[in-house]
């Protein structure tokens, strides 16, 4: 039995399983996330999230493709690749691969020594960027990431300690296309870190279970933890809090991000990406990131 | 030496005394809790933040008389009604007394029976009416409450976990006084628990140490823990939290509290305060308290 205290339930295997997809089918929904016909590009790192978001849409029967991005963090990449082929092979599924080392000269420890800023600020920076990419060369309605209702919560929680109104109007579970931005999509904000985890053992799903070495000790990581506090004294806590900030904050929030964005985008001149300034920040990053060199890479621990 | 992490500071006694009362003084100032011919009823539990708070209004030279309300909680409502008198005979000040079980025939523990919520709840009822009504009656400017700057933040992190939009907007360091309700401030929200710990430490001021008995394991104090973690990693993120909160968000939910309060209000039929319904909530709950009966209390634990 898989007892999920926020909802007052508990299910055997497959009642489990039929929950679970029912809570990404009421997310899809809900939130207009996607079309039956559209083509979607799910970003794969090989733990539990995306995998199991990956193996939740191809059973509920949407054209669902997979990209991983290589990293370069070491034995950590590694691994996480050899799970996303692993499954990819297993369904039978479609799996792009970019390698940001081979493919663009630079792993995420040097460009985070480029970028002089935390390791997950410049993986974040180059994620979106070739996430988008890939989408757009593919010709992919949206991206869809595996963020569940942790990561959201803890992102939401972020946000409101710093009371950052901006980044407040700007976080929702679609973010829709324009402008050279594909639409991107989160079917997992209705699930949580426990029971995706659930969904893979229950399905014989393997999935990389360390945390990226690099990630540790962030900001995000405590504010996870603090909630889990308080979800354990208030089961379902974390889920109000989130779903909640959507139907009762989020508006108010909403027309000052937009105000905020209102100044222009133009084309990168290198990539032509949309972008603010003349060079976006993807490849002002990969080109502070090449010119440190081989020799900083691996004194930086990169592969 | 006296740490403070947030400001990245320490202070000797002296120094540190000039910075308590600074900060005060700040408040006051800041959000225009009262002028220095006021007369400030200050609501004095025994514990260090009203002592403290006490101490300092007098120190400041402002007209401040102090106000006990016994809630006939055993043993902890008997120590710190001493330790507030103790206080109150060291600086030669005005002290009022009101006893809930004396003059209204009911004590908290009682109280909380016959409101069938928890206990903080008919008490925060009761001081809520009495210290209203006692600052009326003594015809005082502004009640004062020692709400520190954990408190504050606890509360609006309650507040934001569910998305309390009514109570965002009306979490204020400074509630008017309006339609028989007497202005409301609190001068030590940039001060926080360990400051006023330390405050009365080095002024000497005795003060009850333990927390109420019938508030443990309440969810506020969850609250407290888990921002005192996400404090313990980010210095100055609680105290951000709470000001950015004032600066930036307040008055988006502020409209949202005052079309709620549109209601109208009018007297009590009892007791002439004002209230939406004909019997004020306090009136309320005094009676379904007295009729519970003296044999009920005991077995509640009241004295």
């Amino acid at each position: 039995m898989i007892e999920l205290r926020r909802h007052n339930a508990a299910f055997c295997g497959p009642c489990f399983l039929h929950y679970t997809r029912q809570q990404v089918r009421k997310a899809i929904d809900e939130f207009e996330m996607f079309s039956p016909g559209d083509r979607v590009l799910v970003a794969v790192s090989g733990g539990k999230d995306s995998l199991g978001l990956w193996d939740i849409l191809l059973d509920l029967g949407y054209q669902a493709d997979g990209l991983y991005l290589g990293l370069g963090i070491g034995e950590y990449s590694d691994s996480s690749g050899s799970y996303a082929r692993a499954f990819a092979a297993s369904r039978d599924a479609r799996l792009i691969e970019i390698d940001l080392p081979a493919d663009y000269g630079y792993d995420i420890p040097t460009g985070s020594l480029a970028a002089r800023r935390a390791p997950c600020s410049a993986c974040g920076l180059s994620k979106r960027h070739l996430f988008n990419k890939a989408a757009l060369d593919g010709g992919y309605d949206a991206v869809a990431t595996g963020h569940n209702l942790d990561d959201e919560a803890a992102v939401l929680f972020g946000n409101v300690l710093r009371w950052n109104t901006d980044y407040l109007g700007r976080q929702l579970p679609v973010l829709p296309g324009e402008q050279g931005f594909v639409r991107k999509v989160k079917p997992l904000v209705r699930l949580d870190e426990r029971e995706m985890a659930a969904y893979c053992v229950v399905r014989g799903i393997d999935y990389i279970v360390e945390e990226c070495p690099m990630a540790e000790g962030n900001r995000h990581l405590g504010y996870k933890e603090a909630l889990n506090a308080v979800e354990e004294r208030s089961p379902g806590a974390k889920a109000a809090f989130y779903s909640e900030f959507l139907s009762k904050a989020s508006p108010l929030f909403r027309p000052l991000a937009v105000a905020s964005r209102d100044g222009g985008l133009q084309a990168c001149i290198r990539c032509g990406s949309p972008t603010t300034g003349e060079v976006c920040a993807f490849c002002s990053l990969a080109e502070r990131a090449v010119a440190l060199g081989p020799t900083r890479r691996a004194a930086a621990g990169g592969s």
